[in-house]
């Protein structure tokens, strides 16, 4: 008899009817003889419903509010599903985060896991049910409800099997799993078995849409093992896991393509220590997340320094940028949008050489320019032209044997 | 300064334009001077929306799981209101039952509250905040939510006025306050300045539809003032509070009709004693409340009982009621559902003589046969057919002479 948490997520129980077909899938593991804690996320649109309500009243909603508006979409779900179970003859009872013992740092909107305190969880599944905990929310330490912000769900999950040590963890989504590459541009990707942790957060990070990062790094450190599997079928999905010596033969595990970058330019800049920590240093202090630097070599006394953004940030990044390049008399700022991420990650890069070679020598052979490179142990990225995004991830899922064999 | 407990119903704050109206009545009283602790209940509309919701998933949903799900429709008010008042610069925090301290016994979807710890409404109105409390919920010693079934959200107003020594509790309704009568039916009803618990808690149980007799009942017992009165206007409403000295001299206060009832006639009954036990033990057993009881003198061994229940609970009350009377040897049972119960109310009744008389007098005037009468120490009711209703108010109005003068 194994513990398992399963997570499912809005569309999965966007309708009564969905939710009715998520109830049976518990029940089919329950009698199978193992014990279920199920983690859902509010109903598909609700969210969206909700946020619209509070702008008709507050065009600014209080973040502490938005948390208690928020957390209803849940709690609904929870009430639902549970009922679902009972209609099934399945023994169910519903928790919100806060009952579920999940206790959060104070930030609303985007709370911290703190600790996660399960005896009521413990108690009703030792009593035979089946326990329907919340996603998204817990409370702080002052009893008020805070939410956990972007893929919150996926965490509670995560967090709740670490806490249960539960035997496993199953993150139910519309994907079938974790592909080599998008196989809607891919026509061969293929869904991959296995994945370590590093290789799902930095697939994650570079904009493959399955799960946030942040809850992947919560399972590496608890050494959670998960699989990301599909609510519409019975296909066993992607198991994401500590890093076997096995997996390490496996150059390249997956390649992803990020088309929500924006690249900004400052040419000519005087080359003295410190000019770097400055920008980067005032971009970190508006909380602008820089992805990709680099820095050429000087030439003359000056350098370029480019970097990369989110779209959404651009325009604030520029406002930061601009006043002190003028400072440091460096030339006028420009930002390029149509550009991609290319990444290609596989822990075994880590003891295989060549592999940057080969991927250049794949984009050169179709024609793709690189606009700028960085590399770290498990991946090597590329920006390129957004034009050419799909043509690349074809190249280089080809180069390195990716696909279906 | 004041402490004010106000409480809003489910059309007030029925859509985003009506609780901004609420957070700018509340925000008026704060400026004034005064504290405010604010109920409201779920937005019109969204407490069905939600049984059908749950209806889709299970035909006879959990009362534990009911009660989860319920509860998400004061959560979302709450949330709203607190932010239509900050978007009027006015401090607010929004409470759940539970969070505002309200606990319960652990009957789900008709919980009665145990006791209210207002620890934390305390603090922050002492810190200046607007405190809005989710009416009708609590949470049982488990910590589980509960509710508090039909009026909930005006007990939960009348409870925390009590356990915050407030000075004045105000339901807010979609009424200006208690009439002499249904001013619909009767053309010279005129609305009251003022009412005792008692007289409030006749008419409230007579069908009045302004509140449930549990929250007058709760306001008796902790001799909490309330007044009742309209969300939609600034008329000052209905005093609701301990009788005064100066209240008895008014005979009648007001008249209700109640067009709900149902009357059942068991004939012929064998005139022993331990009949009516038998009878009334069986339909309390059920949880079906009988109001008027009338047996008639016994003729020959013989005797009629009749009684009124709920037109909602009449076919319950046949299905108990029948064996029984089969048994005992009695006539066939049997039902009339176009009745009305018309009933007079006063406190003043107690030292005046003449009222029935008075009352039998007008009715036989206008041509309106009785079929059953019952009376308490403050109360005249009579069943007439359903047909006569409204000319009976009309008449015992004028009688008394209740009309604006």
């Amino acid at each position: 008899m194994a513990l398992i948490v399963k997570k499912f997520g809005g569309t999965s129980v966007g309708n009564p009817e969905r939710i009715r077909n998520v109830a049976a899938r518990i029940q089919r593991t329950r009698e199978a003889g193992h014990h279920v804690v199920a983690v859902v996320s509010a109903m598909s649109g609700v969210t969206d419903g909700l946020i619209k309500l509070a702008r008709e009243v507050n065009s600014n909603p209080n973040e502490r509010e938005m948390d208690v508006l928020l957390a209803t979409g849940e709690q609904t779900t929870i009430a639902l599903t549970a009922m679902a179970l009972q209609a099934l003859g399945q023994k169910a009872v519903s928790l919100t985060g806060a009952q579920a013992g999940i206790v959060t740092d104070g930030v609303h909107t985007k709370a911290k896991i703190a600790n996660i305190t399960p005896k009521r969880v413990h108690e009703l599944l030792a009593a035979g049910h089946v326990v329907i905990v919340a996603g998204f929310q817990g409370a702080n330490s002052e009893g008020a409800i805070t939410t956990l912000g972007r893929g919150g769900s996926d965490l509670t999950a995560i967090a709740l099997a670490a806490a249960l040590k539960a035997d496993l963890c199953e993150i139910y989504t519309d994907v079938d799993g974790v592909y080599t590459a998008d196989p809607r541009i891919v026509k061969g990707a293929r869904k991959l078995d296995e994945i370590s942790y590093d290789e799902m957060l930095e697939l994650a990070s570079l904009g493959a849409k399955v799960m946030q990062s942040r809850s992947v790094e919560f399972a590496k450190k608890f050494k959670v093992p998960f699989s990301v599997r599909s609510s519409m079928n019975d296909n066993p999905g992607t198991l994401v896991k500590e890093e076997t010596r096995k997996m390490e033969d496996v150059v390249i595990r997956g390649i992803s393509v990020d088309k929500n970058q924006a690249k900004i330019n400052i040419p000519k800049v005087p080359d003295r220590p410190g000019i770097a920590a400055r920008l980067f240093k005032a971009l970190a202090a508006v909380h602008l997340n820089v992805d990709m630097i680099v820095q050429n070599a000087s030439t003359e006394g000056f350098t370029d320094i480019s970097f990369t953004v989110g779209k959404d940030d651009l325009a604030k990044a520029r406002h930061v940028i601009e006043p002190i390049a003028k400072e440091m008399g460096a030339g006028a700022v420009a930002d390029y949008q149509k550009i991609a991420k290319l990444s290609l990650v596989g822990i075994g890069m880590r003891s295989h050489s060549g592999v940057a070679a080969d991927l250049f020598e794949a984009l050169a052979e179709n024609q793709v320019n690189i606009q700028m490179i960085s590399t770290s142990e498990i991946k090597i990225s590329v920006i390129i032209d957004a034009a050419d995004a799909d043509r690349a991830m074809n190249a280089a899922h080809a180069k390195f044997g990716l696909g279906i064999s």
